[in-house]
């Protein structure tokens, strides 16, 4: 596209480096931006290089956080006796949306994937595993059901049982609120014979 | 939702005052630039302020301009006896960009709505009105076909009449590539009813 203003193009441009945003939605916000007060802009700005310049990863769940430990592993509320392994943070942030669930967690960075080249050790599984030395009586995997993530699934009961904990993974299913007839076969067939027995 | 990190609460707060984005996509818009290197998140956020700090309007034709004229109108190539209005600067970037039109703009600033309380002294009327004692032979309309484009076109017609140019309107009609079948039938109504003779 030409553009009459040479900032309007380079906002566009950079805009447009984020993901899932185009050219076309990128100059829609980049007109909405000057319609703005220069303070809500700068707000906006400020956020970003702080969000960048100042979270670091936390040392022990390796989650985004704006301290070395952060705020979940440090709160004396959580139940330190079980861990929830995720892929990646936004994960975490879905499962502790839920309100349900009162443990610690441990992000993994990814999942084993020979096809990327991704193996083992460029995952945080060493810090889990030394995690589990001190007092975890559980470690609950929170995979995607991709081939990848059952194969690190697979990789970490191995190991994990060898630590001498329990290893569950969370309960796949016809979602609530979901038709059967719409249901994916996969997610049925499975749903059906890993059914509970109703007390 | 409840983030472990303020910082990245902040961002997506931000972030998601921008129209069209909400919490989940702002989200992972904040954890991608949290992947990217200082510099570039610092260029994104150098172009956003430059964007809101160092545009301005064009004296002339009212479009978004790094100066007080902007380089269509300063540009010696285009004809300058012709004008297109349009509503807002994107519908401008819109027909610059088919490369099929070499006169010059005027962007109203919205069209004239009784509803929203915006009456024709709201708008960049009267400037158009001046352009158009300097040699202009014609104005061309391309207001969208809303009864407020539609009421808006009529206003300046009477107008740009008294001051003796000609006023014409963007041909209206079934879009190249699409199928008769599934055109609307006002647009393939009108595209009969104003058809055009073959030579």
């Amino acid at each position: 596209m030409n553009y009459p203003s040479k900032l309007v193009e380079d906002a566009v441009n950079e805009i447009s480096r984020l993901p899932g945003i185009g050219k076309k939605s990128a100059l829609r916000l980049a007109l909405h931006l000057l319609r703005q007060e220069v303070q809500d802009v700068k707000e906006l700005t400020n956020s970003l290089i702080a969000l960048r310049e100042k979270t670091v990863y936390c040392k022990k769940c390796h989650t985004i956080s704006d301290t070395d430990i952060c705020s979940i592993c440090k709160s004396p509320k959580r139940d330190e006796t079980l861990i929830c392994v995720v892929e990646e943070v936004p994960d975490l942030l879905a499962i502790e949306n839920t309100a349900q669930y009162n443990g610690l967690y441990h992000v993994l960075g990814g999942v084993i994937s020979p096809i990327e080249g991704i193996s083992p050790s460029d995952l945080n599984i060493d810090s889990l595993l030394e995690r589990t030395q001190n007092g975890v009586k559980e470690v609950i995997l929170a995979l995607n059901a991709t081939m990848e993530g059952d194969t690190t699934a697979f990789y970490l009961t191995k190991k994990l049982r060898k630590k001498g904990v329990l290893v569950s993974g969370i309960a796949r299913g016809v979602p609530i609120g979901s038709e059967l007839e719409y249901t994916d076969e996969i997610t049925l067939g499975r749903s059906i014979a890993k059914r509970i027995m109703f007390d």
